[in-house]
């Protein structure tokens, strides 16, 4: 997830200059708007980079609520680097710093301790029920690289993967725009709290077929994202099995396994396949990233992995279009195989996430707001279906988000966005600010609300 | 440029578990050949990577001369980080701490503050002759990344780009393999020293047309790998005019610029606009890093500086699937703005190279082996076209490698890898070991070529 362009080019005359004479053109993919940013989720930064929030400076500003990051922990990691850094560039040590290694590191496996790292915190999160092997793990600039790396790897220009409504709305741009690859919605609804059914997969896929368009894959954010729920076993096993019948692969992005409340409630894909004693492994790849469970996304640490022996192979090799610092590996590495510290550390972002959560749902039943019962995630997925009024439709969506951007003044973003079928739908995020600017959040919604009349 | 796939998956047992099932196919892209992998210019580095050469562990082994890399000033580097170095956390400062923002930043603008480090290194590099816009600086994790998105840009899957012989073996697969597009050689020859000519590119446009292919634009690497030399103005200004006349892209990759010995021996082709008040602009595009210059290429530090408006827009929009860790960025921003460093270090380093390449022009003579007469880079286009006996084609060429690669253990790269037309010629990289392992290689050579009766 980056910014949106909002900054114009600054007029330095060379493009002036430019215009006057003809112009040369552009690739398809440079001049298609699959790059999704003129959605409304991206439309909805944009009003809060305008007016950003400041407690002190700007009060009455746009409130980001449009954002999933995770800043609760922040604090465990800053202690755990301040104790354990070392300069960048330290003086030599056998004859050869730190430095000049990391200088001239650029095997696109990326350093063995890296990859033992990101494999440890993995299993960490999974408290050791399941093991990973560092040969499997590529590594990439973060997982928005790695989403699109697999979907290269496994579908071809105008062939489609499923994925279950909502979704994350980056996935128009990150699946589609240079691969050329299709999404088809397997629309999932509030009528079983939006989880994913044999009969729901089975329609997707036979749409895709009656328009002539091959599915190659099916792709799952497992905890969800918008929702903020974790899959059952049961679910998964389907999932799998119907991959399997219908002889595609299973993408599983689980960049926010580690945001689970209560660690029993995740189950990875990793776990189903190890019950099974592996079968199917050959069509499962697993997305994994630092940017939420550890909210580093600047780092862009990213990673797949991947069962199938010639994914790991032909995704390594790709992976050189977007290789992770080594300077950078090399900060992560030792802190990712203390294992002590890493204990610690997932069990108290669980306890704080699980305390945003608890007061967000709080605040939000005081204003006569439901959410759906959430256990993981950065998010609420709020219902303001009720509220939609004479106008249950998706223009009726936007018209109360334009309200909550505008007057409320809350980035928040609409389901449809997410490409959620059932109008009314939010998501709403509670880990990128402090306690005290979400409790300004909830009593501008509260405000709202019973200015609206809503809450006699 | 990465180390090649040589490892084998560890045998977990997975894969012979998966192995019994129906195979799940991968896209046409994942089975394809363009990776480029299997060339000979990898293959050289495989006999290197299986007996590597140490001065006292190993001083048998293959020496690496296939490997542009700079390490001739890496002390200088070090020094400065060394005395300027802060700890990756430290502690915060009005409130934020350094680390916390480098966490949290992922906007795909970048650091401006890096941004500018980048233009302000560029001009330095130019000695002031032109000025770089920040705004126009879009970054990627190296330019590895950059040359495949400003090739996403610029050409659909089919198109072509041109690309003068010889030419660095990397764009076989960085140009052509997710993207589609192909490349159309343009070749050139000893007879003028290998540069590039009107009737050259006339022919290879002339030759795409005739096979129905769209020929988008033309790539030049400036100065050459692997030629060692620099493009004159007057060349510049007829490709150039090239470009405007066909109404297609010119990308100038200068990576190399700061090694031309002697700074007022290299012309970018942003001198070239300058000089015509940016007629043409909108059609250039620099790609450039700092992997070769400053030798950093582990730290993944690429950049796209395009005068198109339209091009800086959709490339920065695609460098989220490329971006530079935060971290990184900062670590070099203050280091690249400070001139009097710079200064010094480019002077000293262009010195150091002329050095280097003087030693090795010499000792190659005393083997009578003689070099095209190079004014930067980081390595010498040698002619072995005389010692290819009776067999003065690609076949012998490549017998005389295998006696290089096996025999004399070196691991020079072969012309045909780079596509030149003419048989015999070989690239040596003299950077990227000491002086005392280049004698070795020297010595190494001038034996052989006793040994077969050369020097009589």
């Amino acid at each position: 997830m980056v910014a949106i362009e909002v900054a114009e080019l600054s007029s330095n005359g060379l493009s002036k200059v430019a215009e006057q004479f003809a112009s040369v053109g552009l690739s398809k993919v440079a001049v298609s708007d699959s790059h999704a940013e003129n959605s409304r989720y991206f439309g909805g930064w944009k009003a809060y980079d305008e007016n950003p929030y400041d407690e002190l400076t700007n009060p009455n500003g746009v409130i980001q609520m449009g954002l999933a990051e995770n800043q609760v922990s922040f604090d465990l990691l800053e202690d755990y680097l301040v104790k354990h850094s070392d300069s960048p560039a330290t003086a030599p040590k056998n004859g050869i710093s730190k430095f000049r290694e990391n200088a001239f590191f650029q095997d696109y496996h990326g350093l063995l301790t890296f990859r033992k790292a990101m494999a440890s915190f993995m299993e960490s999160i999974r408290e050791g029920r399941v093991k990973f092997d560092p040969e499997r793990v590529v590594l990439t600039a973060g997982a928005t690289a790695a989403n699109e790396l697999i979907t290269f790897v496994l579908a071809d220009p105008g062939d489609a993967l499923l994925i279950p409504t909502p979704y994350y709305p980056g996935f128009d741009r990150d699946l589609r725009w240079r691969t050329g690859v299709e999404i088809v919605p397997v629309h999932c609804d509030s009528s079983n709290d939006f989880q994913v059914t044999p009969n729901a997969l089975e329609e997707a896929f036979n749409k895709a077929t009656s328009m002539n368009i091959k599915v190659r894959g099916l792709l799952l954010t497992n905890p969800s994202n918008p929702l903020g729920t974790s899959m059952q076993r049961s679910v998964l096993e389907q999932i799998l099995n119907f991959a399997a019948q219908k002889n595609i692969h299973l993408v599983v992005d689980e960049i926010y396994s580690g945001t689970v409340f209560s660690s029993s409630e995740f189950i990875s894909i990793s776990e189903v396949l190890e019950a099974r004693n592996y079968k199917d492994a050959e069509r499962v790849h697993i997305v994994y990233s630092l940017s939420k469970d550890l909210g580093l996304p600047g780092f862009r640490i990213g990673t797949i992995y991947s069962y199938n022996d010639h994914v790991v192979t032909t995704a390594r090799r790709m992976s050189s279009f977007s290789l992770i610092s080594s300077h950078t590996q090399h900060l992560f590495a030792s802190m990712l195989l203390d294992t002590e510290f890493t204990k610690i550390y997932i069990q108290t972002n669980r306890e704080r996430l699980r305390k945003r959560y608890e007061m967000i749902t709080q605040g939000l039943k005081k204003a006569r707001i439901d959410c759906l019962k959430g256990n993981a995630g950065l998010f609420v997925w709020m219902n303001l279906s009720p509220f939609l009024g004479d106008n249950p439709t998706i223009e009726g969506e936007i018209e109360l988000w334009e309200s909550f951007v505008h007057e409320v003044k809350l980035n928040i973003s609409p389901g449809s966005s997410c490409h959620c079928s059932e109008p009314g739908w939010f998501r709403g995020c509670f880990a990128n600010m402090s306690e005290k600017t979400l409790d300004v959040a909830l009593n501008r919604i509260y405000a709202f609300m019973e200015e609206r009349g809503k809450l006699e």
